[in-house]
């Protein structure tokens, strides 16, 4: 049985060929070969927290996985991460128990992160080259890292927009270090009009970006809404876009970024392509240059199952 | 964060004190004060396998636990353990992962034994002394254990009967070594009708005590009926008894010992006592010494919490 530990499993995990993986994860979910049973959910509300379940298995993949995460919102007053986790790996073919990874939430952070490149990657124009980040926190800094990795023959450069100045510096004096090509944006509505891409990693409640700053051309990753209530763009923006793709349908029309412009029957289940479909040739991606596309990804337990595939075949290999 | 191997962890656990808190967990549950969402599961068929997700959380309580529990009947053609699994114990607090407790299911072994050793403890006539054990796998010399161990002070002799000869033999053998008031039982009528108290713990799918067997006086204790179609105990012993018990009536109604009986309208919700509503005073338990009593027990997620609560209660008291 193997144990790992958060700053173990960061060592393993390539980008490359996580992304790899997770594609094949959404081709998967695309075409039903993958058994995802209802989340499991407890509640704490005592002291704001709760505890999520995802597990599935990938037809045909010999282990299958049980991701816990849990979100704890008192934790920072005081001074303790709010989220917490681990995911486990069992065999499919014995339900031995394989590997437990202590990530502490990395993977997840990881795999939305790359998932958000894989879309990026995947939709925009052949030319582009400015990204506007927009958000400041753990997963604008995981887009940045991703997008580079993903992209490394483009010669990308970032703006990081946030609402705190003080936050915004602190970011891009962090990620400039590792990355030359980060600075910091003054203003979103101007990145916005420049932008290439836009990649939204907020927490919001409400539209950030509006309709009229995103020019033709622009694509638009936003993986921030992952629940009902919370938004990052205008309804009007996402209605209104030539390209709408999604990670997975019935979750994004339930609470992504989609959901209110469904809501508002503005757009149906017929608006939407799943990435899975996109990268098995079953539908089109950007049709073009001009259009406005954006991909709206909620997270789905299967990138996470291939997440820890990734860290338990990594790790194997090493051993060997 | 603590990491426990099943050597450790079976060294930690004390069952009187086990048998405090799992009494507890039976109060908690019938007064309504656990949290606990429906239960995960995942199935292989290609493996006969499944996975059981159960987790929960007692009100008050600084932890709350999540036992993954596979079950894959092809294991035993390869030499290997069917059931397989770990507990997670999490902080309520701050959703921190306390302790990854690797039990390959002995947890669940030993707290199903001092469920039954509880029930039969409370329900039996005073002069009990003969029980027969209707079994011979690892819950039947659990159940011999448990007994004992919370039984103490009562001069208890043991009558174990399998189907197969030699696996009583076996049994008995290994059994005697540590306890030597165990013998085998030749019969299992003659043994039912000498006896003060049966426990059952097969997976039998036809009923194998018979109600003409058991005389006035008799305790029963069924544990081995854990999933719609078991049946170890004849409809009509069930619906003529004096006393039923169960440990959760939803849960008994529909896959324990009783739900046969429950199904032929023989008996309804208002037939059956909970352990807690006994142990809390709240309803009777044994009203005369001739009545006929049976407790069906299958099993509670909140046993599995109160397990890892003492072993993570043991270990820190040990390494402090």
């Amino acid at each position: 049985m193997i144990s790992l530990s958060r700053p173990q499993i960061e060592a393993l995990i390539d980008h490359e060929r996580a992304a790899e993986l997770i594609e094949e994860a959404y081709r998967a979910v695309s075409l039903g070969k993958v058994n995802l049973p209802p989340v499991g959910h407890i509640v704490f509300p005592e002291h704001d927290g709760d505890c999520h379940i995802k597990y599935g298995h990938v037809e045909g993949d010999p282990v299958f996985v049980i991701k816990v995460a849990t979100g704890f919102e008192n934790n920072a007053a005081l001074g303790l991460p709010t989220g917490n986790g681990l995911s486990l790996v069992l065999s499919a073919k014995t339900g031995a128990v394989r590997a437990v990874l202590h990530d502490e939430m990395c993977m997840t952070d990881i795999r939305t992160a790359i998932g958000g490149a894989i879309a990026t990657r995947l939709l925009i124009r052949e030319e582009s080259r400015r990204i506007v980040i927009v958000g400041t926190g753990v997963q604008a800094r995981r887009q940045v890292e991703a997008h580079l990795k993903l992209m490394a023959g483009r010669d990308l450069e970032f703006l990081v927009w946030g609402r705190s100045a003080e936050k915004t510096t602190e970011a891009v004096v962090e990620l400039s270090e590792a990355f030359p090509s980060v600075q910091a944006a003054a203003d979103l509505e101007q990145a916005c009009r420049q932008a290439d891409v836009i990649v939204t990693t907020t927490a919001a409640r409400r539209p950030i970006v509006q309709r009229d700053w995103v020019q033709p051309g622009t694509h638009i990753t936003a993986v921030g809404a992952d629940a009902p209530g919370k938004q990052e763009l205008e309804t009007d923006l996402v209605a209104s876009a030539d390209g709408l793709f999604v990670d997975l349908r019935p979750q994004c029309l339930d609470h992504g970024e989609v959901s209110t412009a469904a809501r508002a029957e503005l757009i149906g289940p017929d608006s939407l392509a799943e990435l899975g479909e996109v990268l098995a040739g079953e539908k089109p991606g950007r049709a073009k240059d001009e259009d406005i596309t954006i991909a709206d990804l909620t997270g789905l337990a299967v990138q996470d199952i291939a997440m820890a595939r990734i860290v338990l075949s990594a790790f194997e290999a090493h051993e060997s």
